[in-house]
């Protein structure tokens, strides 16, 4: 047997989005999320009802967003996917499908996510090419051509809540909702736009299960979408269904207040010792996220994201990344996401061991930075 | 909500490839094969090894190829897969990375599977082209263009073990050995492959899991088909991985002699029936499978593929798949296959209950042939 290579690590930002934390809620509804799934059970690639998406399935899915108030789906249909990332690929493919001479121009607004650059150039198709920053075409007189906006709200890696920044005939939106749950931010409204996509790995922590699903208005979009699922794997897995159908159920017990608090207080509770400990340094600091009214608590609330977007704020140090790596902290280089290497996102979704590790390094390398400042002793301590 | 829409159902020979026939092996073996899921297990991206791959379902799938004989894993990696379509989507991708100008060529053998094209023409890609069928490049001079040939044994829809047809420094080759096991086949010798895929669909019947694997010789190729299926969904679901694990196990006990004598013995006995009802029929023939000596049986075995390729013989009948529906038989029309509307590929896989209706629908169009032929009254029945 050959020596096992290592996988290219550096394409995907697997680590870092694994969100853990939410690990001891379902260790606490361990009896009511288990699954047993019987050898003789579901070995069609359909139900029995001839359909190949579980129809209690989608009813769980409307029920959770009508709970969180994130997102409207009367009138809309559901494709479901093998992740998020699946469905992206598909709703690029759905939209750019061809009544254009020239390919579609794939844009997002700096910082974006890392992927969907990554997976347009991956697939090289004649009909859409990723064109990088999303106000480059601002100005634009182009109308001939197909736009294809991805808009991340809130979004990865600043967590800020988005609205797309092109509009026109010729203009679509796919809306990456991933963290568009009160885990995460302020739900100011339900989120009512053509094409939106969840996944459950953000919703419930469950990012091995590969389950995501979008909400889709025009009918068109919707069975391009399908086709795209059935090109690429056939169908969606009746395991992965089956089991994302229990979360769903377990998420919804007491009207899903149990999972949106216990993770709304746990990534509350992680941003604030974060900034409390960032709040008196001068070569760091952290975005700035407004507190806004959210209808899921009825009340203003403040922050509580998924990821820091660290900067380093000195002229000296340039890579950001590089400084946090020799203090044994390891986040995603600001230029992955198209911007400065000044930058640098750290996950907050971690275990609460890896948690504490990063919130004690921090803490570690400010106070250097205050030991330094108040003894003159700057550059023997980074040496 | 919108009234659902009906999911375009040529595009894919679902309901054709769904091995239901095991269903009652599974039923017999449902404690062992039963999977518990705890709610909190598998949730990360990861194995606690780090890997995104089980170690533990790699050394079972590399167990099951030395039991069945069908084969080499020795110095070949493993890449895992939403079912095969999801591999052999990462295969055209990973073969046809741009070393060449011009796009790489993708053929297969007349008559062939329908999705190598769909799928190749649905992505649309640069790198590569769907150019029909490998012959058409028997005699070609041209070596600049990368060529990829499918080779699909047995094949889907005729069930004749197949060699590679072209050969050159330009040619790579995707094996789909989907079909290459005691069940649906003589297994002569382990094949020995540079690129070769399996799926359990049609090992153990479970279709609606979509788990499949590559066995690849290559390192580089590897890769790319590691990126491709990081790119199209990140990882493979572990919960699907985890099932698929389990079947593997029970597939196992005894040395696989139960899984593999059960569906050998089913396939057969359907091959036997529906060959002695058409063997008196000059309207309908069936294709002819060789008996051929077996190294899993030991001995010469006769025919138990997993589709009779069924011809209609006679002028009047020019569209095969029209005669069969006026008798409530629905196939695959041959053209799907690229090959002409006088043959229809009829799925021996399902259910007792479809493939005895099956076998009665035909058993009345026999009779009635020969009715027909003995009282000269051809023209009022058929009519």
């Amino acid at each position: 047997m050959p020596q096992k290579p290592v996988v290219t690590r550096s394409l995907v930002s697997l680590p870092g989005g694994d969100p853990l934390y939410l690990e001891p809620f379902w260790m606490k509804h361990a009896a009511s999320s288990a699954v047993l799934v019987a050898g003789w059970h579901r070995m069609s690639y359909r139900f029995s009802d001839g359909s190949v998406i579980s129809q209690e399935l989608e009813k769980h899915i409307r029920k959770v967003h009508a709970i969180a108030g994130n997102a409207v789906t009367d009138g809309r249909y559901i494709v479901v996917g093998a992740g998020s990332t699946h469905l992206l690929g598909a709703a690029v493919y759905a939209l750019s499908t061809g009544n254009s001479s020239s390919p579609a121009k794939v844009v997002a607004s700096t910082p974006y996510y890392p992927l969907y650059k990554q997976q347009v150039d991956y697939f090289r198709a004649v009909d859409f090419e990723f064109e990088g920053d999303a106000s480059l075409l601002n100005n634009t007189s182009d109308t001939t051509s197909r736009i294809i906006e991805f808009v991340t709200s809130p979004n990865n890696p600043d967590c800020q809540l988005r609205k797309a920044v092109l509009n026109g005939p010729s203009v679509r939106t796919i809306h990456d909702h991933a963290y568009y749950w009160p885990h995460y931010s302020a739900i100011p409204a339900p989120a009512d736009e053509d094409l939106m996509i969840f996944t459950i790995s953000k919703l419930t922590g469950h990012a091995g299960t590969r389950f995501g699903w979008a909400l889709v208005k025009d009918e068109a979009v919707y069975q391009r979408m399908l086709e795209y699922i059935s090109m690429s794997e056939l169908v969606t897995s009746k395991d992965t269904q089956l089991r994302a159908l229990q979360l769903l159920k377990v998420v919804l017990e007491g009207d899903a207040r149990q999972i949106f608090d216990f993770a709304f207080h746990r990534m509350r509770d992680r941003w604030e010792k974060l900034s409390k400990t960032l709040s008196t340094s001068k070569r760091f600091s952290l975005q700035v996220i407004a507190p806004q009214y959210c209808t899921f608590y009825q009340k203003v609330r403040g922050p509580s994201p998924a990821y820091a977007w660290l900067k380093c704020e000195r002229e000296e140090d340039g890579d950001c990344a590089v400084v946090l790596r020799s203090a044994n902290i390891i986040g995603r280089e600001g230029t992955m996401f198209n911007t400065g290497s000044r930058y640098v996102r750290l996950s907050l979704l971690k275990r609460d061991d890896d948690f504490n590790f990063l919130l004690n390094m921090i803490k570690k390398l400010v106070s250097e930075e205050y030991r330094a400042e108040n003894m003159g002793r700057l550059q023997s301590i980074i040496g």
